[in-house]
């Protein structure tokens, strides 16, 4: 271990190293920039983050980030309850609001299920999927998760604790990404895009 | 701009975003791993950032970062008052200490001078450096700064105020190559170029 000669900048070292991506090199670089800005401004930061966690507040429904009781989604007449999207965090929403495609309302599990970081079907909202489908306003459950092998089980999991319930289950359109080179496309995708095929007339534009 | 559903996120996405080499979306990524700490966890991370800037303190004579009013180099017995070597910053005196091939003090600049920042001589701790020279103790200063533009021009500037004073000027050898920042220097190499330093006016072209 390095040797600091000061316990306030090794401290602020080894806190800042805690987050994610960055280690105790840069962590050092990030300590001395903020050793270079006004004191005013590095409070500012500081309470930024600690304000964040503190007084963070939740949608009541879709468990989204929100200063309000309800998000501005799950409050807006404008959104259809039928369809819920069921997506991983707050990034997620923000990527499918951007395609404008997508009228119905969300679910924020906050997570996916991953033994490897110790998160459990318990560590997610998915009970409150369960009670917000039970309530018999939906009629279709999205699911909106990374097509990876965590993202799969917790599909997976989902799925089994809503095929009792009268609600249809279905998961986004896996196959190439606008713009690919066919030949670029790994196998596996460029297979599911071939099983999971669609009738030409349907990509014409209405 | 992207439109986040909380101002608190907002806000602490905007401030973190403020970090240099940390984006808008390197930082959304890093205020959602806070959101997934403990709240004393992330106080602790908050308070350690304001802490670190609030009650820093600096070494009276060297001026680096110090818990004491003297740092524990300047405050050794073991170390040679009649060698000091200068440099920008603290993580450069770490780097130096690890070779163990410097027995003098240091003096620590705070930064180099740099037109494109804003950072002029008055900025630095120069002044500070020729009355430590003036004092008559000090027989050599070892200009170690980075072999970039800025280095240069800072080590030409310390030399034009010490060539009146009865002290010799010297700088780190061409171990390193131009353009390299000295904290990323291997050890060997840069306590090779310390024991190989040579006359300042020697670096002159000819």
């Amino acid at each position: 271990m390095e040797d600091y000669p000061s316990k306030l900048l090794a401290k602020a070292v080894e806190q800042l190293s805690t987050l994610p991506g960055i280690g105790r090199r840069t962590a050092l670089r990030l300590a001395l920039h903020l050793l270079r800005q006004e004191k005013e401004d590095v409070s500012t930061l500081g309470n930024a983050i600690i304000n964040l966690r503190k007084d963070i507040n939740y949608c009541s429904e879709c468990y989204n980030i929100s200063d309000l009781e309800l998000c501005d989604i799950c409050s807006s007449p404008k959104r259809n309850s039928n369809y819920i999207c069921v997506v991983e965090d707050i990034r997620d929403v923000m990527a499918i609001e951007n395609t404008a495609q997508f009228k119905g309302k969300y679910h924020v599990l906050g997570g996916i299920i991953s033994p490897m970081d110790g998160i459990g079907p318990s560590d997610l909202r998915i009970n409150e999927l369960v009670e917000r489908v039970k309530k018999g306003e939906v009629e279709e459950v999205i699911l909106a998760l990374s097509t990876t092998m965590e993202g799969d089980t917790t599909n997976y999991y989902i799925y089994k604790q809503l095929k009792e319930l009268d609600v249809k289950v279905s998961t986004l359109a896996q196959g190439i990404s606008s713009g690919d080179e066919l030949e670029f496309a790994d196998e596996l995708t460029l297979g599911r895009s071939l099983l999971n095929r669609i009738p030409y007339e349907s990509t014409f534009a209405k």
